[in-house]
């Protein structure tokens, strides 16, 4: 049974009967969850318990790699079923990962509809409206009663997340009006629908991101948009669960991106070599770009091998420096990323975020005075108010390179998310160590303090 | 009109007639928008150029201050049809924020439901499933024909996003069975609904919190979920349109605790001084705590006069290390709060990340080599060895802590969040340091290098 936690308690697999009762009554994602996590030679062996209905739920909530085994392990008698009744997007999204072999193989035993249906959504770029709808949603020719209406849509109930909306084409297919289940229920029957139907149609284009789609099925709070070719042409539609997945996968994205993992795609549990793919060259192009920092530091090893309690200062401003550009950084992108500010806004938000970053900036330099007067001999007390200063000025400039840089990249159609923390922290370091190091040497040379 | 990209064009606010029609044929969130973007005086003419129904629709999606200003503008009586139209979960988040005075003098006009429905909502805590659900679904009686169903619905019918479900429950309102509109439409009138209906409903309860609630709305792709109290009567429903914002902000408070920003609700157009007051304090802190990586340079002034290339490498290092840990703390904390992961994954998690980390260790290690050779002198060489030591078991380090903290986080019940990554980057700092100085102090004093 389902626990109130959402996890679940099977009889052993040993005992297949009572396994197949149970199997069968559960909601398929669990199921899924269920067989994922069993050792790999089990898996097909509980797969086979399922009822031919549940077996295909079953099999679009597995992780690919499982899809994959057990389209190797079951007859291609009961894989072409799942395959065929799989919802459009999700069998492309499967045949984008299995081995062109076996798609050539699948591809031939798929009724017309359904190849057809594939070869749509497969011909549009990935992370396209295109690429992420389905082609089965309920379409109504204009001039039907809302009797005939309730009848097709009963005929071409096949799914339950696209039945609550029915979209009005003419007969080029072109999108007219949409009309609510509702509607239709509570209207009667010999109305003609297009009395009930709204013009006002909310639609995306297959060429829109599947981003922007989310952003504004969010936005109109709908549970299906409809999408159409750049003729107006009615191709497919797009429901919320999907949306769901993608502001998550996105979020997820946005995350990864900040700390420097390079696709944005690594999970706890990716393995460890994509990890290491994700996260190494990352982490060498931030070096490479630090040894600008480090060479900024390399010609005043003179003044530091005279006042050696610059080397104990030195990685308190650059770590600060670096967290207040970050934090800038991050609600700015951030805010960008959720459609919340565009370019449009760049002078209020710096103006914004320098009145902040002021206050920042006074609080952060005389803290850093009061830090550095720990460690500073009598004779060096006056290298404390310099590391002040610096702390101060190098807040303001992380504040202002933590909000531009982000939307500049935004306005060149850079993927704003690229600019990651540690990047914004080395660009600090190294105007941080120049400047700092530089007054210290001019008051010991010039004014010789 | 909408234009394309989902702006709007409208007519100079100086000809009421035409932005009349235009703004009373718009989608109210555009509406709001638009309204939303008005100098502060002209906003209340807009508004009330809408008729009633829309300017019901429009207030739910201004934002907080703006209804505020709204509430103090309009006559009484206009206030209190919006206020009893809004939904109840949402007139409860604007009494949240309106002065006390203000809602003690809306509450006693509210009709005796909305003021009940509000109360219950009201009682329980912030970010839970009671605060967020609507009181406003339809429940059925045990024992009803589809017909009798279908004409309850049609008279409750009050809000879209509500009325594809229908809950059974028994006398005491005990929860019993969902049944969907698309059932009931297609079955005929005399048909009993417990027929129909099914008893395997997924349901939340009132202290369930909202990330759980959509959590698992997402995994059982539902449009709306019950909310049922400890004796498992039903005290109300949560919709689709909720859980996508709550995600969203989860997402957003995700991102911007691991910067940093210490409420997580920080945007772009925040005001300067709630920005300050987010961040200035968690600077404040990561200053104190880096005196200890700082402090632990201190003793070791005599080595850096005598060798003052270690502060050309330190901060190469220490901005690595940092870099490293991020990557880990991030992949970690996001696979934790999307519910991929969960403590009892830890030794295979921990597995992979290391055995990623030994792979980025030895790059690292072997980079740091080369890096430290541009700056050291001749009679210096070994130290290049040293720091690609340190780099390699300070990589090493990083990954431990990134992927330990969150979790161990996790398990004592405290936000993985909060860990940002500038606090594990002090930590690593701290031991990076000691390490990296202590080993060559006693290269130069022991084997006098």
């Amino acid at each position: 049974m389902l626990t109130r936690e959402g996890s679940i308690e099977l009889s052993d697999i040993t005992d297949l009967n009572q396994l197949k009762s149970e199997l069968n009554h559960l909601p398929a994602v669990d199921v899924g969850d269920y067989i994922s996590e069993l050792p790999g030679e089990r898996r097909a062996i509980a797969f086979r318990l399922l009822s031919k209905g549940c077996a295909i739920a079953v099999f679009e909530y597995l992780p690919t790699e499982i899809q994959e085994e057990l389209i190797e392990a079951l007859h291609d008698t009961q894989v072409c079923q799942i395959i065929e009744a799989m919802r459009p997007d999700d069998r492309v999204a499967l045949f984008d990962e299995l081995p062109a072999g076996v798609v050539k193989r699948l591809l031939p035993q798929l009724s017309p509809e359904e190849r057809a249906a594939t070869a749509i959504i497969i011909g549009y770029p990935e992370g396209t409206a295109g690429r992420v709808m389905t082609t089965e949603y309920v379409r109504l020719r204009q001039g039907l009663t809302v009797g005939e209406a309730l009848a097709k849509i009963k005929q071409s109930d096949r799914d339950k997340e696209t039945i609550y909306y029915a979209y009005v084409t003419d007969d080029s297919r072109k999108l007219m009006q949409v009309v609510s289940l509702r509607q239709l229920v509570f209207t009667l029957p010999d109305t003609p629908i297009q009395d009930i139907g709204s013009d006002r149609v909310i639609k995306v284009y297959t060429e829109t991101s599947q981003e922007d789609v989310a952003r504004q099925m969010q936005r109109y709070d709908l549970i299906a948009v409809p999408v159409v070719d750049r003729e107006d042409r009615l191709v497919g539609i797009i429901t919320i669960d999907d949306v769901v997945d993608i502001l998550q996968e996105e979020a997820t994205e946005d995350i990864q991106k900040l700390a420097g993992v390079a696709s944005g795609e690594d999970s706890s549990l990716s393995s460890p070599w994509s990890k290491l793919q994700n996260r190494l060259p990352w982490l060498l192009g931030i070096m490479a770009l630090y040894i600008g920092a480090s060479s900024s530091i390399a010609p005043f090893q003179d003044t530091i091998a005279k006042i050696p309690v610059l080397a104990v200062i030195m990685p308190l401003f650059s770590n600060t420096g670096g967290a207040v550009g970050t934090q800038a950084l991050t609600v700015t992108i951030r805010s960008l990323g959720v459609g919340e500010v565009t370019a449009a806004d760049t002078l209020k938000i710096l103006g914004k975020e320098l009145l902040a970053g002021l206050g920042t900036a006074l609080g952060l330099g005389l803290t850093m005075i009061l830090l550095a007067l720990i460690w500073t001999p009598p004779a060096e007390r006056w290298v404390a108010l310099v590391a002040g200063s610096v702390m101060a000025a190098n807040s303001i400039v992380a504040v202002t390179l933590g909000t531009l840089l982000p939307i500049a990249f935004k306005q060149v159609n850079v993927d704003p998310a690229l600019i990651s923390g540690p990047l914004v922290t080395t660009l600090l370091d190294t105007i941080g160590f120049i400047l700092f190091l530089s007054l210290i040497t001019l008051s010991v040379n010039v004014w010789h303090l």
